[in-house]
């Protein structure tokens, strides 16, 4: 096991009816600022919740953070919060409405362009955030990452700074999302936990089973969720499911790779989509590239998620593959470039981009802009 | 799931020499006290790693904490931690060290009698506390409580305080531990999680996994840890195994039951048992007198935890207590009270003792003492 130092510091404030205690997590006196995407929250009830667990409070309202949140935006939100004096942030809303939220809290603190926060990439610096969520997928909720995105460049970069005080979690407010949401944020959890396990085997057996556990919960409850989102006790699955695969939980002593990740970003960056749907479709072809490398992993992961006992070591790898693309396309999703008219112009661009910036990414750094190249043309 | 709030701020620090960095997570300035238990930590090289790391600081010494520690002790540290205006407290030591450090932290802001905080069972102040963990077993390095004897009325009693502000776990310190101090560890962080999980069913898919993946790490360990007890990643999953079974990430929205740990207390008040002892003498009897109640689960225990697929639900459920029995003899301990000389009588005192404070343990209160006394008579 390597050594690591783990802290997650974020109250965990989960269940039915949770909303209304939001106001005595947020100390009093405090200027607010209430962040939102779209008008999703008007019609599900959620803002109506949050509007009246802070009655009494000093309010401002910032509406209009996108997915894959820009600083375009965020700059808006920003100067809002320096003329507001605002000393306390509350994001309500999905992945993308908390990781603006949080280059939010820097930039209030920040005298210059928030854009300079995103290209170093870490700032210490911010005021305190809490978190009404609506959407399980990214994570976002219980750690302290963020990934922000420039239109006028079509860039993409995480940026990190601190842990939301609180946050929120109803699994009543998923009962509205639409499906294709519902499938990502499925997509995006997996995938967030293959990143942290799909590395080298044998670091530690308590990281490997809990990391095999999410992964295991969310292949038994995804098919029943297409049956049924409203059932409480499955989208609560799914939503503890979401949060506990990227708060660090998972990830003691372990290596991480994020290679499916990074190749991932630069599609949403380019194409605009979906951060769920990128992952799927680049993560088949992650492990098809890199299938010999992890071959020891691949073949743990199929035996324990798949049952796949029997068979050459290369059939056994092959399949534990397809069975994942099986699984992602089982929830409605693309898993290859050509659906999405994503051609040789987009990986040839990619490859460019990576090359220049002279990336090395995975758990060996070993995925270059050369292998990366692979990997999109394995996805095609 | 139930609703539920979960925040653990305490950092982990985990890894060969991390000893060294303790200086730099102690506050500048502050008065520290260090409490030790025996001298054990003299022999293995833990004290000099400490004294080398808090080289230049205000460091104040208190020996003899004890296991199960005492009020008795406990007032002697809390005197001389007040004399000196002790504000830092750095606990060095097994779960007893830790626990009792706990309620100094307590009692040094407090003006009357400690054993009173233990009494009311929770106590807000504290002085701040940090942990070096010798000794993987209770959990004390990332939970806010405590168990506290009294020596003349023996009495035993949790107590709740704050979290340690962080805990050093270097697996290296545990390679001269007691083969018996290894497998009583074992004993309680198995018990830990079955405290936990074996509730009612289908309320967390996720936390039922999480559970299962510490007793399945814990069954594949200990036979290799018994062959040798120096191999740095068995004791490195043991000892996360060990924090992970009782810092609230397996918990969170299921119910939790305890009754084996409050009857496996008075078995140590009364006669000195180790506590780790205590447990698997009496899980096992739990589980004897409560499978009807607890049938569901114990099927779900014995398919995942022991593969037992076959049989009537009464053989399954009567296989899965007896594998886990077999399991607790495995280490090498003692799982009937006949083994420990403890006879009628005690079972008497118990029932007693359990009767003038009208207890109601378990999941759903009904552990009376009259079940009490029903376990303790199947322990025999």
């Amino acid at each position: 096991m390597n050594n690591f130092s783990f802290q997650n510091p974020t109250r965990l404030i989960f269940g039915d009816g949770m909303i209304a205690s939001l106001s005595k997590e947020i100390p009093a006196g405090k200027k607010i600022m209430v962040t939102f995407g779209g008008g999703s929250v008007k019609k599900n009830g959620v803002y109506d919740q949050v509007i009246k667990a802070l009655e009494g409070r000093i309010v401002t309202e910032f509406w209009g953070i996108e997915a894959n949140p820009t600083i375009e935006t965020l700059r808006k939100a920003i100067a809002l919060g320096k003329e507001k004096q605002i000393d306390f942030l509350l994001a309500v809303g999905g992945g993308s409405v908390l990781d603006g939220t949080k280059l939010i809290s820097s930039g209030l603190l920040y005298d210059g362009d928030a854009w300079d926060l995103v290209k170093k990439g870490y700032y210490p610096e911010s005021v305190p955030m809490g978190t009404v969520l609506t959407l399980p997928a990214t994570g976002s909720e219980m750690n302290s990452g963020a990934v922000i995105s420039r239109i006028e460049t079509h860039e993409k970069y995480p940026f990190y700074s601190n842990y939301p005080v609180f946050s929120i979690l109803d699994p009543k407010v998923t009962f509205t999302l639409p499906d294709f949401q519902i499938a990502c944020g499925i997509a995006d959890t997996f995938v967030h936990v293959m990143e942290q396990y799909m590395t080298s085997p044998g670091q530690s057996r308590l990281m490997d089973r809990w990391a095999e556990s999410i992964l295991a919960s969310l292949i038994e409850i995804a098919p029943k969720i297409k049956e049924n989102k409203t059932n409480y006790d499955l989208m609560a699955d799914f939503m503890l499911c979401a949060t506990m695969a990227l708060n660090g939980f998972i990830s003691m002593g372990v290596n991480n790779d994020w290679a499916t990740h990074m190749i991932g970003h630069e599609l949403t960056a380019l194409h605009g989509l979906t951060h769920g749907a990128t992952l799927v479709i680049v993560l088949p072809g992650t492990l098809r590239v890199l299938a010999t490398k992890k071959q020891d992993k691949l073949l743990q992961y199929g035996e324990r998620i798949w049952g796949i006992t029997s068979g050459t070591t290369e059939e056994r790898v092959a399949l534990a593959i397809k069975k994942t693309e099986d699984f992602f396309r089982s929830l409605g999703l693309h898993t290859r470039l050509s659906e999405e008219n994503i051609g040789d112009a987009t990986i040839d661009e990619i490859t460019r981009r990576f090359t220049e910036r002279n990336v090395a990414f995975g758990e060996d750094r070993d995925v270059t802009a050369q292998v990366a190249r692979e990997i999109l043309i394995s996805c095609k």
